[in-house]
């Protein structure tokens, strides 16, 4: 592979693309950040940037961003991506069994930070906030209420049962999944910091496997360096008072 | 393999284990329909059914159904599931690009029906349909007007820009994807009547891509059997006349 990787995502919000970056970042790889760098023109044709109507036998139409570009293989879908990064570089161990317990766990946290996003927009993800704020309030409710402890005691137990390590998810190493649900605990952090002071009192394992994602030494460079975004107001993981507990 | 597979699955639904079943019946293997034999409780504790904590190291926790056993081999999450037989049987091209294709393909047709099930569920997935029912009229006519055909769409421009088939989304032959957008696009049918004879008008490769799967020998054998389970209510696809187009 002489080419960088080259990632397609929106330069604005973290989102989906972060899961993407931790991995990159975590491999140690060399990658080019397309929409930080070309703009949001640049992704929001993402699907015209690889072949056109019958162009090639392998033209991929990915239906959303973020994609990888890795030489000319086109990947998409986060979990998919983070999974094909993971498994080309140690970032998940090699047993055919690890390998599919690994995607397993990275589709729920997939599941789970996509209910996440519909707390604050639960009617339709292209209407404003504001016009589905008495809905967003009563989904947000139940999933501070009963989904969101449902996952965190899911993960925990994950860890709590691994045979070896009582830090990461799966096998000795922190793997591609550990990276995702650090990503996902510190949103949740920014989102809901009164429910999630809450509920993970109860899941001290999730909460040592953010911290110790947070020491890996290319993530603890990464997370000072200006390539890591901050969340804000536009992306999943969004802080609305009152959509937390009161 | 000598053991047949598998499947674990709520008994009462076709849900997410009838993307699994047809690609475990277009592969012609032998599974055991564990949940249908056994009923609903031996599902209700499926993560007890893989080893307890510590109990090996290669001790997977699914988090919900389906699960898919594979000898000693336990997976989850749909797409993965439907992903690890499509490879293993022949439904899928072999290479690498069209494996990644596939499954983004799979992942994207799960985005598509958890926004079906959100229709009828906006605000609180373990909660009664009564009870949110305004939200899910509001929820149900953003679907209708913006989702529903941006998906179909999608999935259109994939058949038309094969350039290996008029009928198929990625190579010459029916893959394990085929067979997922033709659960998709026949529950979309049940559940939403009106709106589907209005968009998909639009999308005649998607409407010839499910007839085509429902010719397959295997599949058309299966669908007249008695282990292929009807639509209902209390699945994903619901037919709710007032959630439909009036």
């Amino acid at each position: 592979m002489t080419k960088p990787y080259e990632l397609y995502y929106w330069p604005n919000i973290p989102g989906r693309g972060e899961y993407v970056r931790l991995a990159l970042e975590a491999a140690g790889v060399k990658y080019r950040d397309v929409g930080r760098k070309k703009g949001f023109a640049a992704i929001a044709e993402v699907s015209g940037a690889f072949g056109e109507a019958g162009a090639s036998k392998h033209a991929v139409l990915p239906f959303a961003p973020p994609v990888l570009k890795a030489g000319d293989l086109v990947i998409f879908q986060t979990a998919a991506i983070c999974a094909w990064i993971g498994e080309r570089h140690g970032l998940v161990p090699r047993k055919k069994q690890s390998r599919q317990f690994a995607l397993g766990l990275a589709l729920t946290i997939e599941d789970f930070v996509r209910e996440v996003h519909d707390t604050h927009h639960p009617i339709a993800a292209y209407q404003y906030y504001e016009d589905q704020k008495k809905e967003a309030k009563r989904r947000a409710k139940d999933f501070r209420e009963n989904r969101l402890g449902t996952f965190l005691t899911y993960f925990e137990t994950v860890i709590a049962r691994n045979a070896k390590s009582d830090v990461w998810l799966i096998g000795a190493k922190p793997s591609y999944c550990d990276l995702s649900l650090f990503q996902t605990v510190r949103g949740l952090t920014y989102a809901f910091p009164k429910a999630m002071a809450r509920v993970s009192k109860d899941s001290p394992h999730v909460l040592a496997n953010a911290e110790a994602v947070a020491q890996i030494p290319r993530i603890k460079t990464y997370l000072k360096s200006k390539r890591r975004l901050p969340f804000n107001q536009e992306g999943i993981f969004r802080h609305y008072p009152e959509l937390d507990d009161s």
